[in-house]
């Protein structure tokens, strides 16, 4: 008798994006000529940079003939692509990275999820409190959790709140956990985490021989000089951490698809008799034994984000972005409304006015100025009373959503 | 402390690969001038075909344009590809498989280890000797096996034997075993599955509650109409079947990637108190959570693949490699070789002369032939005395192969 996985059915089911389609659906049956704005999804809108689209229309021609065509790449990326970044990501901020501590994949979803493959089922998990649902249910999944209590927290989970009371910084764990998440700049509330920050997580890492995932989706929205765009960045962090990066929110490339995921040599884990063991070799052997390498022409896509030109025409779409969500930020603030992130990161997290739920927040939105956005309880249980806005639309879209919340949402309730 | 999983230790190392890269290395390096001809790796070696080509520039051109960019698609894959897949590769062949049946994925490979992560660990699970290492890799990971003995078979997995001495058919397992492998046409050994064979395996699946991952990677090279080229052509075969295909060694995607992966929705796992679970739903939530879709260029690609140019090229591609299987074939035998696949399959399979261990035949042909094929016993015990050439080569390295083959290891020894 085959037996299934009976973690997945502790899943709670994906209702956060299919319910917001559900009640925009049923918005716009009733409203046939509403012109509603969607900034729900943290997804690009504006083209690919035309230095990728020739770098990829190039690498498309080489595979049309016998003499250039490439078949099986190496599992782990190019070396083209991953000297690159080992250039451009991190010797030019004096981080010492190795290319083949750079592992090219399909995307940092895939990668946090992939990556615990190579740990124990016993390891404590902590993570923040909003969070990216893809950590906990990845978790939950191969079997690191219990059933899922009222608040839809999972048993066995550590969560760690962040909120406007702790000044979204989170305190750490009162007992000792082994794999930590850390998103910054943060999804979803738009914040980051300063040096200081930083080191204090770093440290506890080293004293409870904990490991840090640290999602770094969202480093190319930072412009204070001040704040880090890699966890390397700080002292020791590479005996603790692994660093995950993606093209997707810089480069445009959430339909491409290319990440990568930095593995130091020196990150030990343990077996269970105490006994360290380095993690890079799991992972190599992860990755070439289940996982065939990123398809060629988005690999040289991708090489092309780092080249004069496309470095210019990122930046260019990086103000772009930064541009709308200043927008958002006076808007909102214009209207009463009391926002955090959309400095160095593409998102705005909003107090809801009024106490009121992020859901009663989401319906007068979507009712009084027919926006989109994503109720912050979605993302965990300290999410309540929040709201997420996304600055990836058009300058046109984004100027008319903050002209409906100021003249219609000030007035009301 | 953050524990690893100590499943990775019980690993074998990948020795079959790098060994064969060492003692090519040493052979070039004695002979500087030696035109050694690689036909060890599966990968194919002619370019994409034009359809394909033009496809994937139309996309990347669309992804230059605000009005036709494409950020996140769906996880499952676009429709336009998966209802291509379900009219070209299924319902041209009467085959009722529908369009959300069908998982669009970046590799076979990948597909083959992670439709693990749905089912539970206590599974028993059956493999053919000689096989695809990827399938037993990937169960020692997640903990389905103890340590490897000293023939390189891992504690309990069931190993099913395929030779000459029982026409490379394998006999049903002895006891029950609830996950059955079957690659066909087969990778090393490149013989085919009778539509009486694989029914059946359908029908010990369905008398013990067992799934079977049917592996057809190589489908397309099966020119005798009585040979299935899915496994969906056996009756019966939707409730305890999950098919994996790729674009990989047809449309030549090896560098490009993409392959598909079909899971009926009559197909059924169970809990372990013996309630029936779709797995459907699993692996749709599996790759919902884990997967973020197919690069969209690459979907293209494949897409044109079932175009009616398309279809006539992969046609030419499909000749070319088995004309020289068949040379392969009918020079090997001349050499007084025995010789087994490369009828339906791109892989000859030969019984090394003269009794002689996979690895002495290998350092034979190198020294005598300057040939690199791939020793059998690297696919398992069952393939000492057998050895591999792939016919993914250019007419010209195959007839030079056949060539000296014919005129050097005749005569020796």
């Amino acid at each position: 008798m085959a037996t299934i996985n009976e973690h997945y059915l502790k899943l709670q089911s994906g209702y956060l994006f299919p319910e917001i389609a559900r009640r925009v659906t049923n918005y716009c049956q009733s409203h046939p000529d509403a012109k509603v704005i969607k900034m729900g999804i943290g997804d690009v809108t504006r083209p690919l940079p035309r230095a990728i689209i020739d770098a990829m229309h190039a690498a498309v021609e080489e595979m049309s003939t016998s003499h250039s065509f490439r078949g099986y790449g190496p599992e782990q990326g190019y070396p083209f692509l991953r000297d690159a970044i080992r250039d451009n990501c991190y010797r030019e901020r004096n981080i010492d990275i190795e290319s083949d501590e750079i592992f090219i994949s399909d995307g940092s979803k895939c990668d946090s999820g992939n990556l615990l493959d190579v740990f124990g089922t016993d390891n404590t998990i902590a993570v923040l409190d909003p969070v990216y649902p893809v950590y906990v249910d990845t978790n939950v999944m191969v079997g690191r959790t219990g059933d899922a209590g009222a608040n839809g927290q999972y048993e066995g989970l550590v969560y760690l709140p962040v909120n406007a009371e702790n000044n979204f910084q989170p305190a750490l764990p009162n007992g000792r956990v082994d794999l930590i998440y850390l998103c910054y700049p943060n999804n979803p509330t738009g914040t980051v985490a300063t040096r200081e920050m930083l080191k204090t997580w770093v440290d506890y890492a080293h004293k409870n021989q904990s490991i840090i995932f640290f999602d770094a989706a969202y480093e190319a929205f930072v412009s204070d000089p001040e704040i880090p765009r890699s966890i390397y960045e700080v002292e020791g962090a590479k005996e603790v951490a692994i660093e995950l990066r993606s093209f997707s929110k810089n480069a445009g490339f959430t339909g491409v698809r290319c990440a990568f995921t930095v593995i130091p040599k020196q990150l030990m884990g343990h077996t269970s008799d105490g006994s360290p063991q380095a993690i890079h070799p799991l992972w190599n052997r992860r990755h070439c034994t289940k996982f065939n390498g990123v398809s060629y022409p988005v690999q040289r896509g991708a090489a092309a984000s780092f080249s004069p030109e496309g470095r210019q025409q990122i930046a260019e779409l990086i103000t772009f972005y930064m541009n709308n969500a200043r927008l958002l930020r006076e808007g909102l603030k214009a209207a009463g409304i009391e926002v955090y992130g959309g400095v160095n990161a593409p998102y705005v997290w909003l107090k809801t006015p009024d106490d009121l739920s992020s859901w009663d927040f989401f319906d007068l939105l979507l009712n009084e100025s027919q926006i989109v956005g994503t109720p912050g309880s979605g993302f965990g249980a300290s999410g309540e009373g929040y709201f997420r806005l996304s600055a990836f639309n058009s300058l046109e879209n984004t100027e008319e959503a903050i002209h409906r919340i100021k003249s219609r949402l000030a007035d009301s309730p």
